[in-house]
């Protein structure tokens, strides 16, 4: 990486006059200051080596990066860390894409121009040479780059397996199930494809239905979720996130549709969206405080230069059963 | 505020020997190093004024603090204020403290040392002074500080007068309000106060039950809910923010108590936890958008050096009603 003796010999100046201009110092000629940030650009110097190099070659802060601050799923999850982190002596920063991939580019850049020492991605939209050529500490959740970047992730296929053995109990035959856009390429979309794979197998109808996960927009979901069940009255088994599958219980209610008699709901992620709710509903649940755990131990080891983890870190989700399955019908 | 040139002549070394122990450098003397350090710490300097003066002055971060990234009002505005101020060209941080005052100070001190422009406080637990020793500009929320540090607030006072008005249509005559541990000092106290007031005045009997909030754990709250209805029959109105509400909607379903018809519910916030209710749970709303949009107009011309607005921002409430509350009984 450059150093700011790399910048002073490319501009041909005294390394001090480049400090001076990284002061923000009245003390540069104009002319002078512009042929040093022209280096700087160039070599794509990295001021904050300057912070890092403070007192200690770590900033002691991690920061985190979701689709949504508001995703109960990702709010959880980064209160965990950030609570796991600073018994550890670590500041954690969270900041959110809204899915935008520009944004996602930008906050990278910051992270690596600014002062964080290392970055938990609960967010992967760029292309994978991006996170390669990220020149500090990544832990990735739910996304695979290559054989070196750590990635945490709920063993997801396990999730769908025990989804779809539930609607096998309950009897159901028509069961859709709701997706992220983005979906295929994360990990988490192991549970849409098990549930599809052991349905079909069974002779079960099952179809996949796309919504924007970051619009986050309850009433919305509300009325796609009311028009499904009306548009297809043969449905009778739905897997969702938290707060979509909510969503559907909330419109079954409106229109009268019997909860689990006719219609059986498993919740995906088991979010305090579930918790709150009124119904005990049937959740598989995602061990949050093993994923925070988990991300934090090897991105710590990273930072302070102990060996590293497996690359992937696979970690079990479990079934809470409540009251919005059947159980075995008898045969 | 410090320099590097003050940091040199007190260390009596050059500053460019300051920058290279900046920079990290390994060609100073350790007690030179040792000497200016201790130069950095006496006069407080702060480094990242040199990532400040790259290209331009400003970082283009804004921090923002609050009690807990879960909390679902503080995710929600958080996510807004992330939004907002990315239109503006700012990007957004957010790190909590758990309410632990220990962990807000030294959140701010790393506010300050390190580049971000300036900070929205959603929590405010340290003295005054502390806030108004900050050299960077504030927006808190909730929190007066002088009459210089920009405040947004919702206006609770109507916000405790209209749960007050619903009880009082609903007949209601033994209502408890749910408030947190450091409530007194927060401005949304002012909606507990004038509750209290209004409901006293009509000889109703009110009582504050104080819970700490942070722990943000929903199985407590329902247990304590039920504890609290299965211990005091009597009691027929409850607010609380939206989590309690909902806890003690679950614990009242629970334990047979019928809503609205011998207890009514308003749930103070308006987050999502109660659009995602099954129930239509009578709510005041704060007005997430105005808060987020208010805050960041006065941080955002504090930071870009227009005249400030007002100190004091206050935006209106509204109440939504559901079916959790009673409408006038015909007297």
């Amino acid at each position: 990486m450059a150093s700011i003796r790399d910048v002073a010999k490319k501009a041909n100046v005294a390394a001090c006059t480049v400090s001076r201009v990284l002061n923000g110092s009245a003390s540069v000629a104009e002319e002078t200051r512009q042929r040093i940030e022209q280096a700087m650009k160039e070599l794509n110097y990295i001021p904050n080596e300057l912070a890092r190099g403070m007192f200690k070659q770590r900033a002691g802060i991690v920061a985190m990066l979701v689709p949504s601050i508001r995703h109960p799923f990702f709010s959880s999850l980064a209160d965990q860390i950030e609570k796991e982190l600073y018994q550890q002596g670590y500041k954690m920063m969270l900041c959110s894409t809204g899915d935008d991939i520009a944004r996602e580019r930008e906050y990278m850049k910051t992270f690596r121009s600014n002062i964080v020492d290392g970055v938990i991605m609960g967010v992967s939209n760029l292309k994978d040479e991006e996170y390669e050529a990220f020149q500090k500490p990544l832990v990735m959740l739910d996304h695979k780059v290559n054989e070196e970047i750590p990635v945490v992730v709920s063993d997801h296929r396990t999730g769908g397996i025990l989804a779809a053995q539930k609607f096998l109990e309950g009897g159901c035959r028509n069961i859709i199930h709701i997706c992220g856009l983005d979906a295929p390429e994360v990990l988490s979309f192991q549970s849409h494809r098990a549930l599809e794979e052991i349905l079909s197998a069974r002779g079960v109808q099952v179809k996949a239905v796309e919504i924007k996960w970051s619009n986050f927009d309850f009433d919305g979901y509300l009325e796609l979720a009311k028009m499904i069940l009306e548009k297809n009255p043969e449905i009778d088994g739905i897997m969702a996130a938290d707060l979509p599958a909510v969503a559907f219980l909330k419109a079954a209610r409106q229109i009268g549709r019997k909860v689990p008699e006719t219609l059986c709901v498993v919740a995906y992620d088991g979010t305090y969206v579930v918790d709150t709710n009124l119904l005990d509903i049937t959740t598989i649940v995602q061990p949050v405080k093993e994923i925070a755990n988990r991300s934090i131990g090897v991105l710590v080891d990273l930072l302070e230069g102990r060996p590293a983890k497996p690359a992937m870190n696979m970690l079990e989700v479990s079934l809470r059963e409540g009251n919005t399955t059947k159980s075995r019908i008898p045969s």
